[in-house]
């Protein structure tokens, strides 16, 4: 149990250590990642309101499944297996669409919004064919912030000590993002990326600023304290979110204003940038006048699917305000993080990487996250010796 | 051993299960299926007539291997693996050519078109190297219908059993797929489907008509009774075959009449409609003035070259008649019918796949294709329970 | 131990067998070659000239690694693997540079040509790092003929009895490729070659010139003895040059007049093709005005890259004298060559070479590198039996 080992230090300096280089590569891991973390917990998978009316549903891809997310006339939002249970062909074969029934195109099983399976060719001649029994295999599904969140599991984690729980980690009370009002907010932008490295790579690099210096000279101009490598989440106690520059009069690729401030914003979170993590595959930024999610879909150990989203106030979104410089700021770090990633996804098979990388003092936070992946997939896993003794001031 | 289970009912209904989705998606379970089946049995190849004179000669997929088919001066078709007995190249490059002997264009071993080696440079001087020893590695080949068929198998399963006994089992006896001339046929057009699904897929598609109604409407527009979704082979014990629509002059796309009539069909074959499977990759259908023939070629778990020939009578051919009406009915219904399999094959690797599907009534001769399957790859292959006793009337 | 097996002859012949197909196409078999010979014996991997001035590097492929080489200031040439120490980026993003240092994109860790961790953010904090325990992972590095040649290997074998072995067993005295003076060549033209082979049958038809006279009419023409078949490295006991034609007057693809003559060779060597197997990667090939050197980079158990270089003497370059017909001759070579390979390569696979293929007695001295093949490996590995009493007169 290689997790054992965690609380080691590497030899010889204060460092703490990576995974192994597998812990990217091997298609095995990827597959008990997907098993363990991503089709067994909540994941954030599309807007609620791109769901505007009944009957209107969109395919997601959760883990190695393909899901159906619908909204039905009475019961709310709802989320199935893109399965059919005669034959198992895709019951919807295109990406979004609206319909009164889900229809499967093969022999013309046919599933209510709700699921029951509701009419197929001599159905009746087959009485004893339930029609629950026989309806499309559901999934959990939760709204928050906006977003539909499903989980496969046939007995979800809970999504107050998982998802809110990540939330209030990180805000100290779950209360403080409510500010925010992000469930009211539109989508001014979305932005896909076909990133050519392991999901894990991603989420390392969105929890440390130690590279902020390096590769985001936007980022920094705006927020000058990441120029420090900080990502601090927390100062003498309290929660901390990095403050804009001095002559920066918004979150903007050229620090020029934004489109005002969202109405409920605390003083506190005035002029602020605040990110947290909901693991396995949910990024939020917020800053005054918008907010940025990112939703991560792994496909395979090295090819990673980030949809990010720039939300506004539906004002802005309905009046056509120009969120062009906006945008473009965490474009270009997105761009810039990704490239990154996909650098060093490479090295993750050499031999000079068999032991895995290091992590100085700014990212020791990090090795929280490694643990909390070692758990989930059993602790049998790649993980050298790190330092649990590394909290480290500032981080 | 999971076959032993094929009795048994899917719990609380009459329906059969199907093989579980592992069977679709997992290459070994395809590298056994190449090896005892593809490469044990007899595969339809090509058409007879494509090498009509001496020295002719084309390369054929058989199972993974590739084999040269070639007309012979005085032994007529003959039939080997395409590798070089020295250091294995390829021995003809192209996909076909006429040439007096085989030559491989490495180190010019040449090889008689009936097989043995006879020149090579210096092979004088090594004469214990044995001609016929050292000959192309033989295959066993037949000719039927005007087609070549190969086997592999060192000791081939019986040519009248298998393959004619498909037929025989089909029409009650051979000898009725005599009436249909098929050897002395021609062929009018022949179009080739790059499938990405499983070869079982496409078997299971041809043996049911549930799925007519719903894909086909050129087809039931020509054949009423395939609406209802059986594709019945008998009748009150009697041979059956569908029968055309009352206003249906022939087998077209638009039920226009078709090219005459072929000279020998039984009055009991007129203005019908007959489909046999031969196992493992041949499909045929008959229709008053044509035979439509398939031949499969599995490529890996989730891909499948199909080719398909329209078959005429030689002067419809030679007078250059039109049939294009006839070649897009068909050519229709493998559209509809290859499109509805490749989206079924993603959702075999579904969780909601992994007790397998179910087959309805109407469906219920398919279980037969699911043992014989699970027979030739010795039983211990992912196929849950099902119900041997569901014989239904009409199927 | 089916090595035991190699002094077995084929049976009823005095051919020998080359190893089974499954040698060619097995991913663990070239796993394991990638990790047992390319990873720890000596690539030659760039002209050294390539690199002309302090702070100038390229980066290179050896086995499953990527290498950067480069010329330090004070320490000649150094290579290391191309993984930052902090978090495994790649640290040289692009093929070819020239910089003061080695600097990591994604954090700034910043490397001394001589590979010392010279700078990184917050080093200063992290006194405990040691600067040369964490500078880059070194690889042995030696130049010869104006090659750089590295070593994975942590004890790298003797340069002296494996590269220079080879060149002794060739030419008698590893002197005697002296004359040709290789190291002040340079570089007339460089070709690369992606071939669709696995690198020993590259190899193995390099070893051979049995099919030549099939399928190099331009060589045979220049080289008349060739089309013999016999690739003859000794005769009599003497050291065999394969001789010019006699109308021919220069290694060139219609034998008209080469570029002078390389100033310091043997009377013995004017007029004589040599050519060298430096296992496991490199082929030197000498004619009096120019040598051609092969390097091979072998991407998977069925890709291999071949780097082709035509040296000549500095001022023939210097001046832009034509050496197209030089080059076209070996241009042509290389591409009949490896069209032959690729042709082989496919049958591998196949039952009928699932014993292997033959080698003919003017082919037997490839046995010998079968054997080493198959050592270095472990031997258990797939060679059928094979006769080490087959040392033929003329090979």
């Amino acid at each position: 149990m290689i997790i054992d080992q965690l609380n080691e230090p590497v030899p010889g300096t204060s460092l703490l250590s990576t995974p192994t280089g597998d812990a990217y590569t091997d298609p095995e891991i990827f597959a008990r990642e997907q098993a363990e973390i991503f089709e067994k917990m909540w994941n954030c998978v599309l807007r609620e309101d791109a769901l505007a009316s009944p009957g209107q549903w969109k395919t997601v891809s959760v883990g190695r499944e393909e899901i159906i997310v619908v909204r039905t006339r009475k019961a709310g939002i709802k989320a199935y297996y893109n399965v059919c249970r005669h034959r198992g062909m895709r019951v919807c074969t295109s990406g979004e669409g609206k319909s009164k029934t889900l229809q499967c195109g093969y022999h013309a099983w046919t599933y209510a919004l709700e699921g029951d399976l509701v009419a197929a060719p001599n159905l009746t001649s087959m009485p004893d064919v339930d029609r629950q029994e026989y309806g499309l295999k559901p999934v959990h599904v939760r709204t928050w912030l906006g977003y539909v969140w499903v989980c496969l599991a046939e007995d979800p984690p809970s999504f107050d000590e998982t998802v809110l729980g990540e939330v209030s980690t990180r805000f100290g009370e779950v209360e403080s993002i409510d500010n925010y009002g992000i469930e009211g907010l539109r989508c001014g932008e979305t932005k896909t990326y076909d990133v050519a490295a392991n999901w894990k790579l991603i989420i390392e690099n969105f929890m440390e600023c130690y590279h902020c210096a390096t590769i985001h000279p936007e980022l920094t101009e705006v927020i000058p304290e990441f120029a420090d490598g900080l990502a601090s989440q927390r100062k003498n106690g309290e929660i901390h979110g990095a403050s804009f520059g001095d002559d920066v009069e918004g979150f903007t690729v050229d620090g020029s204003s934004g489109v005002g401030s969202l109405p409920a914003i605390a003083p506190g979170q005035d002029r602020k940038y605040y990110a947290i993590t909901v693991k396995p595959q949910v990024f939020i930024n917020t800053v005054p006048d918008h907010v940025i999610i990112h939703r991560m879909f792994p496909v395979s150990h090295e090819r990673t699917i980030v949809v990010c989203d720039w939300l506004f106030m539906p004002e802005v979104v309905e009046q056509g305000l120009d969120v062009a410089n906006s945008v473009e700021l965490f474009h270009r770090v997105n761009q810039q993080d990704f490239e990154a990633c996909e650098l060093t996804q490479p090295s993750m098979s050499s031999k000079a990487y068999e032991r895995g990388g290091a992590l100085v003092p700014s990212e020791h936070h990090i090795e929280e996250f490694h643990r909390w992946w070692a758990e989930r997939l059993g602790g049998d896993v790649p993980v050298p010796a790190a330092s649990a003794a590394a909290a480290v001031s500032g981080t």
